[in-house]
């Protein structure tokens, strides 16, 4: 484990440390246990005979087990928040946060699940190992690129959906907010200059949804610069990024891509300075999502470009995946979809951008809270799980 | 997965069927989300602090996670009941029995893990991966011999309590209604001739337990007669059995044991006949725990036998695991207790014994429902576990 940047200070009576006392999340059975007739019915000798169906009928424990309604969201701790490698213990009060809004904006009982950190093979094998435990899982603040390795993995040896919300949760958020931008803006993905700061789970993520929603000219960014085919230090997934994105073989500091672009989107947790924002084309957009300290201070930001979005629900255009992830496990579950597809990924974009009628630079999402938001996303997701196509993307 | 011995009807209307519809655990905040206010104390960037505390110092987990009040209830579904190896799916219905139980009888949120099984190493390892999402781990269901070194290596490797309750549940009861059988007989364990049927998970951890309470004449039977040293077909635990018991070198059928013994302890499966029962000790105790067929049917025991018990609501003296496991996790859970000791399986027999003030051959053990049996047992554990040698028998 990393050392921490700092150790706060512990102030049991303080906000925070009261709402986690005791932790957030409790268990409780959903049928009445009032005596022995109840026992023998929810226990045995009763819980013998669902026990065997089940065994000769592995599909009937989505219906006689609280399985089909149940969502692991599992961490290694070794990417938390901005916090790095915090570990499996520190990560657990953001896991139980997460499953606290799984129950809330969907109704699905999520339970966190905090590991050990170790290889790749380590970290698959054990998850492989207790999946019959669950109908999803949602993969959360795993580090990159281990991330994606992960994922890929599980999504071939499982038939459950496994979704790493740190990618595709942030992917769906962004795309969504774009499509509005556009909207707003009179513009076509297909015509835009989009710069992606960053180049991990996000980053990788939100590319490849931009690329798959039409945008065409995508640059991503890394601490080095931009991510080019003439870099010699690029491996994997970065390799990857170079061959398939910077269409205009710039390379270069990250403000070379910037000159003239339509669209920045920060996941990166750096800084661009005003200069820089200021040299983006006329009636750009500014996704500045890191948090709590966006790249660059949206105030700032909205000198120069048309429409500024943040991670912060203290400024408009709050782009957050609670948005997308309650919702897409909703819709998976209740199809008894066995994978989350690309096509449900930007289904589920254009749900959330649909939800705002009349977008306009100040709202180009709908706020978190808004009544709708799982119910709109889970009803994209049923429907393409339930096409007899698998959810290939007919439109995409 | 070995083949069901029959596949049984589902009949969605019966009791049984309705009584799982839809499964019977879900999971609830234990904290209000209203707004923004609330989101931002329960997730970001709140819960930063809460990370990062717990992240300097461990130990703040069991208080600012749900952790210090979560056990997870751990099969591999290849022992279920007596219905064999029906595999992870089909052992979650009993798994989510448990959890309503340790909820109902201790107020812990107990979460169902079932896993795909594996070699004792690849189990153990996967385990050990996710512990530190649990305050504790009830081992269930998991075939022996497999059970015995799963549970020894995780007590190695692990600290916090982990506690195979086939075992050591089994034993708790079957001591702590023995404890009172000898107060209604007047008589000592130390004198007593005790037979105990079956060389499995209960068998070996009721011997054990036994003998550590005092019993010095315990013979173990299996499938094929008593367990003793000239026997040329015993390995692993069952050749441990052989040097530890059996004092008088006996040999052959189970019925050469039975014959002028004083205590015969069933949890085998197989089935006693009238004549061996009549063999045994005058004023002989018969605990037939076989379920839901005992190995002798208690009306047929009763004819020879001055106490019967059984596993069964529906007779007296029912021996059933619900009097000892909540208490004894709760009591460890309370006191932060790094494991159970052999100290506190006889505290909590003993506390168990205590609450029949009156024993009689028709009640030697509390019933399920009679309230206090948790406290009882989770006090006795706790006082050891607060103790400054840490729980080693004082008086055992």
């Amino acid at each position: 484990m990393a050392a921490s940047p700092h150790v706060p200070f512990v102030d049991p009576e303080s906000a925070v440390f009261r709402a986690h006392e005791g932790g957030k999340l409790g268990v409780h059975a959903t049928k009445p246990l009032e005596g022995s007739e109840d026992l023998a019915l929810l226990y045995t000798p009763g819980v013998a005979e669902v026990s065997l169906a089940i065994a000769a009928d592995p599909a009937l424990s989505r219906r006689y087990t609280a399985r089909g309604n149940t969502v692991a969201v599992i961490s290694d701790g070794t990417a938390v928040l901005g916090l790095g490698d915090i570990g499996p213990l520190g990560a657990m009060p953001v896991m139980e946060g997460k499953a606290v809004l799984f129950k809330h904006f969907a109704g699905i009982d999520a339970v966190p699940v905090v590991m050990e950190t170790g290889s790749v093979d380590e970290l698959v094998d054990a998850i492989v190992r207790i999946a019959p435990s669950y109908g999803g899982i949602n993969l959360e603040d795993i580090s990159a690129p281990r991330c994606f390795d992960i994922e890929e993995q599980l999504k071939d040896r499982l038939d459950i959906p496994v979704f790493h919300d740190d990618q595709h949760g942030t992917a769906i958020v962004v795309l969504a907010g774009l499509l509005n931008a556009v909207r707003v803006l009179d513009r076509h993905l297909a015509d835009l200059r989009v710069v992606v700061s960053g180049a991990g789970a996000a980053g990788v993520a939100v590319t490849r949804l931009l690329q798959r929603a039409g945008v065409r000219d995508v640059v991503v960014c890394d601490s080095r610069g931009i991510i080019a085919p003439s870099r010699a230090d690029l491996t994997g997934h970065k390799a990857l990024l170079a061959a398939s994105t910077n269409p205009r073989a710039l390379h270069g500091r990250i403000g070379v891509a910037l000159a003239g672009a339509d669209v920045y989107v920060g996941v990166s947790g750096g800084t661009v300075p005003e200069t820089e924002v200021a040299s983006m084309a006329p009636e750009s957009v500014v996704f500045a999502l890191a948090n709590p300290t966006p790249e660059v201070h949206p105030d700032v930001a909205r000198r120069h470009a048309a429409i500024v979005a943040t991670g912060r629900s203290d400024f408009p255009n709050q782009i957050n995946n609670v948005l997308a992830f309650p919702g897409i496990f909703r819709g998976a579950l209740d199809a008894g979809a066995t994978r989350i597809t690309e096509a449900m990924k930007l289904a589920a974009a254009r749900a959330i951008a649909d939800l705002v009628t009349n977008p306009t630079p100040e709202r180009i999402v709908p706020s978190v809270f808004e009544p709708g938001v799982a119910d709109a996303v889970a009803a994209a997701v049923r429907r393409l799980a339930l096409t007899p196509d698998g959810g290939r993307p007919a439109r995409g």
